[in-house]
Parts: structure tokens; sequence; C-alpha cells
């Protein structure tokens, strides 16, 4: 009974799976523990994040100086990102891909109670550098209903 | 520091895992922005959905429309799919698949409220058809208390 | 388009990824249908549960006779257990891993409500015994806000 599946022209192999949500397992413990300086070196040194709400960061000193600024709003709060159905397309082998996938962030407060931020889509681009995966590039889409006929 | 893990019979090698969440992925991206026709492009022509209400739906055609005249639900808010502890069961090599996980299902509305359907486990048969997994049957549990003693 | 990513020191194959993930969508089947001796099972022998309160369950035995004490709590409601951000450190190859992971639990009564408990980190020590993963030790973490300065 061989399991060898073809690795199709796109086809993501089990070993980059693995790498991809380990990157993210990591790059967001960072940022929901607000180590912001390692969040920042999970990405390039001129990388770009795009929020939903259209505001940019690029850079990693922008990211910082922004991430500083929003650092009251979870004074009593543990945030936590929660990612699905990541889905990975190689760009240039393993050396850049996009990425994209469901987020859901969960704010806990001190007694125990969970609110929920609106669910997202995410777009990255991620880039090797020296053997490890960074993010390049980010664009967080806040999900909307279809506009149906 | 060897990690080649026997691969003892049933077990799951790491590309078929990727290979099955990334077929999720398409998927769950097609029901969740109403494509319904794409949605149905990933069951088998003969594909089936049995709902844990108990309606079924057999073929793709019974499919869409089934799918068409749930629309107006999905019209104010966005809808997403959540899988988790995706167990995969080869049944035939990798060419037929048991394959049973939870999932979440999250809704969205313009105000950036969410509001959260129950709970299910869902249990496919997957089939490759020309190289690709397809759905060809799907059955989905609401959640129940255990009863007890 | 080679997806060879050379296997760096501390680097997760695919194959052990999902091996981990399988292991846990096996274990959490089974405290999710309180099965208790099944799930007390995929513990060594001498397994220790830390749960966020402090209270420290040591062996199977202890376990099981914990979890029959908690069963009139789950008596009306389905509990969940979700993953994500699944991190394994290999501690000895494939034989002892560290594997640490953000969990949300979900209550879904019978008219459909669900609540969220609080989102926990949690960490294990897995060891291999005679092939199959077993947890030998669990600390769950309560998810708190971030100390600021």
């Amino acid at each position: 009974m061989s399991q060898a599946v073809k690795t199709a022209s796109g086809q993501v192999t089990g070993d980059l799976y693995a790498e991809v949500r380990t990157y993210y397992a990591t790059q967001m413990r960072r940022v929901d523990t607000l180590d912001i300086e390692g969040f920042a070196d999970t990405f390039t040194e001129d990388g770009v994040v795009v929020h939903s709400n259209g505001v940019r960061a690029e850079g990693r000193e922008e990211m910082v100086a922004g991430m500083h600024k929003a650092l009251p709003r979870y004074r009593d709060v543990a945030v936590r990102h929660w990612f699905d159905h990541v889905l990975i397309e190689p760009v240039d082998g393993v050396d850049e891909l996009k990425v994209s996938y469901y987020s859901m962030v969960t704010l806990l407060d001190r007694e125990g109670r969970i609110e929920f931020e609106p669910t997202f889509l995410v777009e990255d681009v991620l880039v090797r550098r020296e053997g490890r995966l960074l993010t390049r590039e980010r664009v967080i889409h806040r999900d909307q209903p279809v506009e149906q006929g």
C-alpha cells in the first residue's frame, strides 16, 4: 500500500506543509505574547503588512512602531490568532511561496470571557532567506458577505 | 537524528496529509464564497451529501439546486467553515480515503458580529480521479451530548 | 521545481507532523466522546496531567478517577477540543517530542447554543512506545493577558 503521491506541479509536499505550519506556529506565539521585536523578525527587513482597514506598515521599523501604539488594547486581554485552511502555492520552488489562510482572533479577559473579532482571509508572500522562511508581504482581508445578484 | 517514521499499516504520510488538507482548503474557499458550481466540482458526479437533519443530496445536480435554494440565508453574512482533527484512513492506498474531521461554522455580519452554528463531525469518502481528490460521500453529524448511564 | 527542504536540525518532517496531528485527532475524539479508558490509554502508564488550576493527576488510574468525577459536567453538553499552531520539537529523534499547541474548548447544548471555555496553551511530552506515540506529560496553561510595564 504505497502512499507515494506523484508530486504534480504545484503539489505541496508534506515537508513543506509542516515547515509552513511550524513557521506560523512560531510567528503567532510571538505576536500573541506581544513579543513585538520577535514578531518583526519573522518578516523581511522590507516586509509589508496591509491591514484590513487599509493601514499599511512598510518595513520592520514601521511595523514595530505600529504595534507599540496598539499595546494598550491588549492590556487586559490575552489575544490569540487561530488559522485554518492554509493553502500553499509555490512561486519559486520552496524559496518563494504564496500562502493564504482563514484567521479567527479571540480575546480572553481575566474573568475567562472570550470575545471574537471578525474573521479574516490573509494572503502572505513568504520567502526563504538563509534557509528560513520570512514574510515579505501580508494582506489582511476582513470577511464580507458575498454580493448576490 | 533521523525522523524516518516506519510507515506502519494505516500510517498517513506527510505528503498525503498535506494533499488532503490542501484539498479541503480549496473546497471550503469555494463553499464559503458561495461558488456553488465550483464547490460541486470538488465532488464526484454521483457524490452524496447527507446533512445532519437527514436531508440527502444525490449527485452534483441536486447538490447545486439545494445550495441555490439556501443562498438567501447568506445574503448578509460571511460564512466560514473551520476544520480540525482531520483523521485520514486509507481504504485503497491513496486512491480511496475515509476522512473525518471536526467542523465549526461562523457567520460574520456586516457590523463584525460573529455567530456560531452547532459543532459537527463530518465523515467523508474521498476518491482519486485522474490524479485529483474528489468527495464521493459526505455525512454530517451534529455533535450531541454523550448519553451517560 | 524541487521541494526538497534540507532537514535542518530540529526541522520537522511532513511524516512526523502528520503522525502527531493524527495522534491528537484520535486522542481528542476519545476525550470528547467521554471514552475515559480509551483516553487514558493514549498516555503512558505513569503519564501526568497538570491542569491550569494546579490540580495534578499522576498515572492513568488517577486520570481515570478524575475524569469519572468530572462526568456530570458533560451530562447535557457536547464538549469539543480544538487545536492550532502545533509546534513539534524533537528531543530524542522521533522517540521523544516536546509538543505545544493552542487549545479552544466548545460546549454545545441540546438547543444548539455554543459556549466557549477560556483559551489555553498546552505543553506535552510525547514518547514512542512499541512504535506508537503516547503522552507522558501534559501541562495546561490558561491564557493570561501579558503584563505590560
